[in-house]
């Protein structure tokens, strides 16, 4: 989990445009029937967002706009906010008024909210596991199409950090570029130059060799790609906090203690955003009308 | 993996707005700053999709579009087609033409393709488990916002079936509209009133006295939720072939098969859409240039 | 008309885009040039939709988004809602605010309005001349580009109900289709084959011996098009309850009781939806000001 | 019809928004299930749309995006250009190439085509109605939703012409705004000080007096609404070549030549996009493969 | 400026899709990640719009959008109305409310009004120098991509008038045209049989020969291009009141006057929307919590 | 200027959407009825693009594509790149094909050359008046909404550099931030704590009391507002090359040598994108048909 206190929400003219679609997408071309057909229109109901599973929860405001671009007399009152630690049975938040719309509205409000909360509770637990060491643990661009920003946010839910956005608001110098500029300084100093002054340079490098190389190019960042933990320490050593040293290469709760240790700045870990497994979240309704 | 032959590709027309809104993701507000400004304009490249883990692959079209929005001038040749079950290090498809733009293509490439291939290797894995089973493998509405129609069709791809799209393709009653429908013979009648003749009608269940109460209702489909296979195959006993028996509740590939055994028609199986891990594939640039 | 208790609304999400889009489309880029320079911008004005033909009303919603979008400050009061029978001069909604919106929204508001009321009163027709007969009126997707939901929604408004929304809720196979597969046999099996448990399956024919072989074949609904009554009764008597019996061609309140009579459970007619007139509806401006 | 010479098509950039959307609205989430199922995919068809009811054509070009966006592949071999006179039988294009992608293409195709060819044999009709009168055929702002463009386009293929686009194309004063202004001077007054030079004016009136007071004011045309054809000839007269008179109000075939024998420039006609029946258009598939 | 009672704001539902657009292009995916860090949530604040530079406002509208779409707590109150004369360190509007939404807000709110209003005070600036004759200023169609309405609006404000807003509302025969067409009685005789009855038609004509020509042809305006002063004078004498007088070809504030003088009825003004700059516009926060 | 080897075009994915939208403002809801009126259809016509004062193009790529949305047989053969010096009189590309639709998207093609041009234009003045000196010209985000990306693209093709994208892409603390958050340090920490690693951090300063605070606390880049050359050269000898010295602050041609002299590393100027005049480019067409 984060600091929940810390945690900024993204302004609602984001996130609206997302949910409108992923609605339309549920509503198809006729809506609700079920609910349609066997609701009565002036039913209220009152029902409650309860978590399954251990872990921290990330998407409410999502969830919030699911239920309010549905029916505008639905309430969503939040018990807790995102980025908070949750136990099995936890309620996250009530939601009250026309029963038919709450139940339009349910899946994909938990769509929203079980993913993010997925995303949040798997960095929550690769944070976790290297409590006490100065590294923080960064997603990737290996997102889902559509849901980059969203993702994004639930990384820092989750008390992760953002590594790039996308391809314009940082440079990384990986492998093919280096060999297509015909080595690392030609590379560098070609993004140097073809960049502006507020973006920072990062390279990929597989060797100490290449490390030395670039450290003498004084890049901003250096993406250490599937290093040993030892090999890690040995190249943490060499960049001696001249630049971010950033691990990289299917890192897991299991192993990321030992990398953390190596000293690194920064673990980076595209799993959080490409194969995160849902948080158990459903709707308990107590009574219905 | 399915018949590679009765695998239908979705119309061009329904794929490309989801490849341009993932590209201009992105692109952001300036593009691949770094292959712009290290990769020179007109060097040409031929690269390869190389799977890196067993699995089934699906999303081709999508990273054939994507590479073709960013320059028509790249080729990507396929090697096999979605749906065709693949080997570590075998190649998918290779990809020739400007280099700078296969670079900036990559990701956005693979996002799509190593999710889908992702839920299609997920989908395969429980479908071989129950080889020789009358059931089929469903997936659910429990998907990823604004990616329901290509995942789906990965379920298929994966040798799935297809269960609603969404609210409005057919009536699914559950515990609660049942509940405040004041019960099932009511539920069922106000969805036949209210609904085409083209909607099929299925209701859950969770004891075998609801069950036959369904069954004297005459509905299409019944969804068994959380039994036991043990319960289950009574229940399809009591079903006898009068409506479609679907298991459902937490199935996996271990599970799967004792679920079958019971002999239901469906087992419908959420995680194929919210939490499958993505099947590993990535670019290999044999030679740049 | 339909039971107006039992007509559900499209949500709001649904609906708001098409509105927004109609209202663009007659603003243009520079708005309305004519309101504005002769109403003043503070004047207050009460006006009433009067229906000037008799007739079921459908799109209120519709009319009510246009001027709300146009100025929130506008209040539109129902006097009747969707799938009322009206008379002559039946007041449909009162509408007071700011007089420059209301005339600017007019149009808009009256283009969805008349039209999908005169789709409704098309539908009631057909559906009062068949009253007291088992049979159902249907619409086709032979629809406006763009308008299908709205459409779709007026026919049941009218006391209609819907066939398919779309390529993809439920298999139709027609005779292109037979001929292509080699056959009704084959065409069917690879429909079965292809598609979802979810998903019904309906066969056109034109023949008594084409029927034959359908029911054969177990299909769940047979489309009998442009047969005669007496040969539409004897195809009744074939499917003996099997499948939906549904018949199609040309049908209009004229011929509809004949087709009735001969005991099919659905009438499916294009020019509901492709040729309906609109019903006569006004803007009643008592006092402007 | 009209002189297919002089008319002109609508930039594409226009017409492939419509077409696309109405493409998604028919394929919804899962796209052509009954013709992906059924039809091989490399089977290719020839085939023809022919019409079935003598009127004229108009939509071809949107018909040919149809099926380009749904396969490039597929080749539309126009027999006849939009404004042309046809009979039944006569065939309006061939189409060819892969017969799967042309039966997916089929209904939005022709939904498009039978609609406008339905406003321009609706417009011809009345327009020959009235040939060797110099009277003009105008459509209104009684259009159809989102087909506004479409729609006074094929008023055009039908040899009538276009009255406003939208609400700030010119200025047209009706009762409303006069009884609000406090008089018609007023009123003109405010409109010609509050638009451009290039927006011409137009005066509804109900009554001669009227008629004599908005020629004193020297507006630009005058729709004179509802009259018989004595008083419209009553107020050609008054009017007197100073202005271009415009009767209006519910004029169908049978009523316009009188109203044209009556000396007014121009009829304006709200059926023709309203109320339209489409013209009965179909494929002929002679052979499929 | 303009009077400001009569200036008509234009529809929400026109201006909201820029405002949101360019909201979007700023906060990119990740939002204001400057203020979100800083500033506290509960932090309230009251801040002024205030003006730097003698002006006239336009665009007041837009800020309230933008402020209103990040955070519907922010309140927006006017000061003045766009269309008013202001001078340096006036007060246009005080913004109060959530304080980190009005900074996010602040840049985008800006970006219009700035731009707006500098439109607005180059248009006031050449009306003023005319003062005294009848001649009107107006804009043409060189207008920045996706800004023409604003932008017209703008000129209004400024107390300047509106030429054709696109392609579609006016016919406006150029030098080209003539010569493709093999003279001007072609052109025109081809344009009045090819539009309807509410649209004028301009021909732009570069010596008085031409002039000569178009006004025995009847036609509503005539653009005098790159005439001198004394050559305007000599074509208005030529015009006589019979079509509107139109003078173009790189007016400024110096040059105009003369032309004013010339008697011509418009002055058209590209720069006015090409290359206004823009009016300097600040937020000041006196005091921010 | 810029070297236009190095200047990489944004891809067509980002640039396609902007056009259409300014086409569709264009066209309106009739299309070109001038050209289409008068031009005949099978026309062709040769045309050059034509400069018409001396500065640096940019915008050739959104030119081309306004040519080929309007009619695919349009071909746009370049005779210079964008960065490229031109002169009076230059010829910048020759478009050949339908002269109807060449003259439809003209106005189109031009709006977006002649405005990006007058961009690059400015940045190349600014650029070449402080020739020989270290310093970098900037631009803001003080850009023409919906236009960001194409501006920033334009200032580069006049050698200029890109500050910021936007909110999200670095963070700028500016007075209010550093008021509100009690003190620069305060400001800076959680700014720091609070964005990712690739971020980088900026400080405006107005005094060199506060610059000597900044540069304790070891940020990426300092802003020096409004300070005068002297003070500036104080300033720099500081920051003493331990953070980017960045000088902004209505900079003109005139003032630029002087803020340059001083030794700060970039120069960041608003009005480059805010208030740049159109470069003069128009057609000529030397013999159409």
């Amino acid at each position: 989990m984060t600091d929940t206190n810390t945690l900024s929400p993204l302004p609602r003219v984001m996130l609206e445009p997302l949910v409108r679609a992923a609605l339309l997408e549920d509503l198809g071309r006729a809506g609700d029937i079920t609910s349609d057909a066997i609701i009565p229109a002036d039913l209220l109901a009152t029902t409650a967002l309860v978590v399954r599973q251990p872990g921290v929860v990330a998407g409410l405001d999502l969830a919030a706009i699911a239920f309010a671009l549905i029916d505008p007399n639905i309430r969503m009152e939040l018990a807790v906010r995102d980025g908070t630690k949750v136990s099995p049975g936890q309620v996250l938040a009530t939601i009250s008024g026309p029963g038919r719309g709450i139940l339009t509205a349910e899946r994909t409000a938990l769509n929203f909210l079980c993913h993010l909360s997925g995303v949040a509770t798997g960095t929550a637990s690769i944070v976790s596991s290297i409590a006490g060491h100065k590294a923080r643990v960064v997603c990737t661009r290996k997102t889902m199409p559509g849901l980059r920003s969203v993702q994004k946010y639930a990384v820092r839910a989750g008390g992760g950090s953002n590594h790039r956005f996308g391809l314009d608001d940082a440079v990384l110098i990986k492998d093919n570029h280096i060999a297509i500029a015909g080595g690392i300084a030609t590379a560098v100093a070609r993004a140097r130059a073809g960049t502006g002054h507020m973006v920072k340079i990062e390279v990929e490098v597989d060797t100490l060799a290449q490390l030395e190389e670039v450290m003498r190019l004084g890049v901003d960042a250096v993406l250490l790609d599937n290093m040993s933990p030892a090999m890690l320490r040995e190249a943490v050593g060499i960049i001696d906090g001249r630049a971010i040293a950033e691990a990289s290469g299917r890192i897991t709760p299991q192993t990321a203690p030992a990398v953390a240790e190596a000293g690194v700045d920064l673990i980076s870990v595209g799993w959080l955003t490409h194969s995160s497994a849902v948080l158990d979240i459903g709707m308990d309704y107590g009574r219905l009308g």
